[in-house]
């Protein structure tokens, strides 16, 4: 599969990673390199896809950028996972079977990515609380279709610096996790074209786990020390 | 409990982490601020614990260091604790229970700082396996005192780096866990004087799990990517 041209839904792509993750992908046929992303925002009605599809364009135009080479669209979860080659899921642990359930027949042979991260507030503070899976990448390769090569990645990734794509150029590392290695680097490539993310190879869907709880624990960390929109980076 | 001048056992301290741990306390005492520690290194033979000591003292002075203000000194793990107000357990966790059963009664009121990481090496990967407490320091814990002041602190520092005294500047976060405010703020201060560890406050024992599942993923991720010593930052 060509990572430079591809169609990609952002199932839940009226959220605020969501949000981010469709201007980032729309941004890159902006590059020199040729890229050709065609972005499809799923959601549980169409009429909220189309609405967040608009918004996005709009604000990009208003940020200066030449919108005449980018494509957004929206569409239902289901008519999004249909067409897409790539399927990012920025939904809810808890909202993930139901919608798996329902588009399972899209799903084959596709690249189905998540960046779910299960986690409950207790009190104040935000704590991991992985399925009996070990964690929601494994609990999602378990609802899918054998074909499906599940890829975990963008978990720890501040939703403000991801939609900010004018001003925030930082670098934070995206740790990406899959059995799949050829899904694995077409995800990393995706990644590294953000323009604010470098991807890590971290291995095996496994490791997702502790991916995973780091989202819960860069949270409190936040609050701990009074930092905001914390990312990760190993060096 | 000062932090600018105290008697600190560093249990396990021929280890490599425990090593560069013995160079970076020691070295605070040139610091302009005051800071007087006393390092005790414990070792399962007393022997053992005053030859790391000697050769910890000749490499600061092979490095120009001023040692004349320095104390490094070795005992057996039972007396370094017993003359410390704070412990350090640099050492293997199956190694722990032990240890700790042999040394309970010097541990009341004390604070034992925990940097071990459970872990298991699976063909070529490391895997984190906590016991069944949920962490290392949650472990520990059940295992001390009720007047033990746990604090879960310098899980994911690259051993080459912390012994790197005259090169290696370079500030990663170490993330610190307790219950115990004020052993907590102790911890965070002398973390601080290290030079190369900048300290942020992670909350209770209880988020220790993820900080310990971190050095095996941190480990993997170097060999993954070939990158070498690999430590954390939250930016």
């Amino acid at each position: 599969m060509n990572s430079e041209k591809m169609k990609i839904a952002v199932l839940g792509g009226t959220g605020n990673i969501g949000k981010g993750m469709v201007l980032r992908l729309a941004l890159q046929n902006l590059m020199e390199n040729g890229v050709k992303n065609e972005v499809v925002i799923g959601s549980r009605t169409p009429e909220a896809a189309k609405e967040a599809a608009k918004e996005a364009l709009e604000e990009l135009e208003n940020c200066g950028f030449d919108t005449s080479k980018i494509k957004i669209r929206g569409k239902s979860n289901s008519e999004a996972a249909k067409e897409a080659e790539l399927i990012i899921l920025t939904i809810r642990f808890d909202h993930v079977p139901p919608l798996l359930k329902s588009i399972r027949e899209e799903l084959e042979n596709k690249i189905l990515v998540s960046p779910v991260v299960p986690m409950v507030k207790v009190g104040s503070v935000f704590e991991y609380r992985p399925p009996a899976e070990g964690s929601a990448a494994l609990a999602i390769r378990a609802m899918v279709p054998e074909s499906t090569k599940v890829v975990a990645a963008f978990h720890n990734i501040a939703a403000g610096k991801l939609q900010d794509v004018v001003k925030c150029k930082a670098v934070h590392d995206s740790i990406i996790c899959s059995e799949n290695e050829e899904a694995k680097k077409t995800v990393m490539k995706l990644t590294e074209n953000m323009g604010c993310l470098k991807p890590l190879d971290g291995g095996s869907l496994r490791n997702a786990n502790t991916v995973e709880a780091l989202t819960p624990l860069l949270i409190n960390i936040a609050k701990l020390n009074g930092l905001k929109d914390l990312g990760i980076n190993f060096s």
